[in-house]
């Protein structure tokens, strides 16, 4: 049987719970999901709550929109409420609860029982984006002494609610974190050893202040599964596993391709943003380019009389501009993707300077041969109108394009050098300065690159036209 | 004690096993790694695999760059090629292999045990990017009629060298993958129960040819920590775990960005490269700007006569083509990455452009705006030099400022306009199309949104001045 939104719309009308329930054996719950957030009226959306078991709707419920959330929540009664809390994990609760207003966020905490309500505050006010606010607080602590069995009977007593039973953490009096211990250590050893002497002592642990994107690193380089989280005094106070660390390693592309693309990065997905945010995350770097472009413009404005006496070398400045920035852009992305990954660090600096400096000749030479050709074809064909003074197909008549075609493309291998090598250093820069690569390259390698290339561009067809 | 390159060459040079053999109980095996990875002679690589166990050194081995690899196994004896094989994952080897010269491959090959042939042989088989090629065939097998107490035992007998134990696959006589039985459903219930009544029969899994990349998108959804891969006959041939999907989130988040910089995606990392394949990816896309530019040429060549009477109109057009360009390439690459993530949907596409609309009048406003009070500005400080004719301050002198500055505004809120809905629209388009809306979208976003900027620039100019 294929799902969609009229069949299930159509078992809510027919109070048809039978067919409902039957859903949640059916298929993902994410799936069923998709189709409850297309539903326009919570009154109907509540039906489902009522009718189905708390577990699987304590689940639904952490993956609808927020809209929907909190219309269902003004729905409950606060006994429901109750049930939705005590089937949920805490790190999904303080997620919905982040986003509702406050008259809402009150009434959950002020029903919530208290341990769940000491739980959904600490894990509001960890910073976003630190791992306080990524970790859940549901996971298994064992005792040193216990003996493996002892461990074992603990994690099939406690482990059905706990985030993960692969890995439990051992904690002295003071819940300090001393060993962490992994399923297979249990049963790959006799059940009667002691965990002290089993359990792996040279484990990995980040801080509650620890910036996610250093966690993902962690997770990345040393192939874990999951991450102790402690407080300043050492204190195991959270858990981070594999699952939520690609939710970060998503965001945080995400995030670094927003801002090659110079868009202030948007927190929410690009379909719940709002119009004004879009626009408000998208308007500030292009101001900044605008007030930087001044620049080119005060270049451009110098070299009037060039443009006047020769009006075709207009004609390539578009061209010039575009090559160069691309070219710019290719190498600050390579490196500061590089940088993201932690594949180039700051001793490599040198090397990869080296590196650019190569690849930005054979570039450079590759696209300004190749353009030398295309202008003098563009030309020949009569695509691009040059009025040389001189009758067609002379010598002086060729010379006379050469000269252009020679400029234009002598500009774009100066350009495109000198738009890697900003490209590339930028970003470097940033590092060394402790600053974001992703925000720092890009308007500025657009912007010097463009006055560069301009200066180069009239310097040289002043010096071969021999206008000054 | 901390640990560098110098150090470890030092217990090289004095022949100090012992201090080796400690290092793998003191660091993590990768970091080991980056250190060997510096050492320039392999003769010294050597001793350390000579001196520490065959676990350590396999997986050390499976860390160190294809270079060192290539040097390491020219100087193992086949017993030693025997042993490192032995303690590898097959698909580590299948990684290690796909690099190797012809006869070195020939070697492995030749003195692997029969079945790890078999195995690194059909991994090598499967195509680069698809599931096979990721999946490991390292799992563990339970048949359906044990009991949940015979099924941990056997996975306590065979786990040991399995990819996880987390998860077992219940097959049937012919190997078809009939359920899956995770860890905890066995330690949660009753020891008695037979493992047909406990799998899981509605579990997701994919094909040797399924794309990594929807393998991961799967992963990301379902939150699963594990995928079976089924040949055409639905009989279990590999499982893919997380810690890989990990890989393949990050590498096609790398590939996007690169696409959208312009650059055909490198597989290698940005150090591991050569400078002449990084230039061959960077020059193909910067090749057909360069031909697309050809438009802009014309379009310019047309109004040449435009430039020669107001020649303060060229000063602009830098400041036109880098806000266009990137106001456009905001749009594509938020959209883009919302494909990517499949945020956005084919069913979402006209929601989508009503969307960019809405968010392309703002912003053209704003930046319009703001381009208007900038400009004048600009030229009544002086900066700009702009000859009207007329007496300063005056009125006339002030209408002229402000027709250049009006002409140039008005052009940035159209390219703007313009550029941003050309940036939605291609992504969306290559989707239905069933291209990659990464490649497609970037190229032609600049040169659509150059040439629509230059001849709306034109015409207003020539309206407002009157110049024909």
């Amino acid at each position: 049987m294929s799902m969609n939104h009229e069949k299930l719309l159509d078992f809510i009308d027919r109070k048809d719970a039978k067919s409902l329930r039957q859903l949640f054996d059916m298929y993902p719950i994410i799936d069923i999901a998709d189709l409850v957030n297309h539903i326009d009226d919570p009154i109907r959306t509540l039906y489902i709550f009522k009718t189905c078991t708390s577990d699987h709707t304590a689940e639904l419920f952490s993956h609808l929109d927020s809209d929907h959330q909190e219309a269902l929540l003004n729905l409950f009664s606060d006994k429901e409420v109750v049930s939705l809390l005590s089937n949920s994990y805490a790190d999904d609760v303080a997620d919905v609860v982040a986003d509702m207003p406050a008259n809402l966020v009150s009434r959950i905490l002020r029903v919530a029982d208290p341990s769940i309500r000491s739980e959904i505050n600490s894990l509001l006010n960890y910073k976003p984006s630190s791992a306080g606010s990524i970790m859940t607080t549901e996971y298994i602590t064992i005792p040193k002494t216990y003996t493996l069995n002892e461990a074992l009977e603990k994690i099939k007593e406690t482990g059905r609610d706990k985030e993960t039973i692969y890995s439990s953490f051992v904690v002295d009096q003071k819940r300090k974190l001393i060993g962490t211990l992994k399923i297979e250590d249990i049963l790959f050893s006799p059940g009667t050893k002691i965990v002290e002497d089993v359990m792996n002592q040279s484990f990995f642990s980040c801080k509650v202040t620890t910036d996610q994107e250093e966690v993902a690193q962690l997770f990345k380089r040393y192939d874990l599964s999951v991450l102790p989280v402690l407080n300043e005094n050492s204190h195991l106070v959270g858990i981070i596993t594999i699952d939520d660390i690609v939710d970060v390693i998503e965001q945080e592309a995400s995030e670094d391709m927003q801002k090659m693309a110079k868009v202030i990065p948007i927190d929410d997905s690009y379909v719940d943003a709002s119009v004004m945010l879009i626009a408000r995350k998208s308007i500030p770097w292009l101001a900044l380019l605008l007030v930087l472009g001044a620049l080119s413009g005060f270049i451009l404005n110098q070299f009037e009389e060039a443009f006047q006496s020769v009006a075709i070398l207009a004609a390539f400045i578009p061209m010039l501009m575009d090559t160069g920035g691309n070219a710019g852009n290719q190498s600050a992305t390579l490196i500061t993707r590089g940088i993201a990954l932690k594949e180039i660090v700051p001793k490599d600096f040198k090397t990869i300077f080296k590196k650019e400096a190569q690849v930005s000749v054979l570039v450079g030479l590759a696209v300004g041969g190749f353009a030398f050709l295309w202008i003098n074809f563009l030309i020949l064909i009569g695509f691009l109108k040059y009025e040389t003074g001189f009758t067609a197909w002379t010598l002086e008549w060729f010379l006379s394009i050469l000269r252009i075609s020679g400029t234009v493309s002598l500009t774009l291998l100066f350009a495109i050098m000198i738009a890697k090598m900003v490209g590339s250093v930028l970003p470097l820069l940033a590092v060394k300065l402790k600053k974001d690569p992703a925000v720092m390259a890009s308007p500025f390698v657009t912007t010097i690159v463009d006055v560069t290339a301009l200066v180069v561009y009239f310097l040289l067809a002043s010096f071969l036209f021999q206008l000054f």
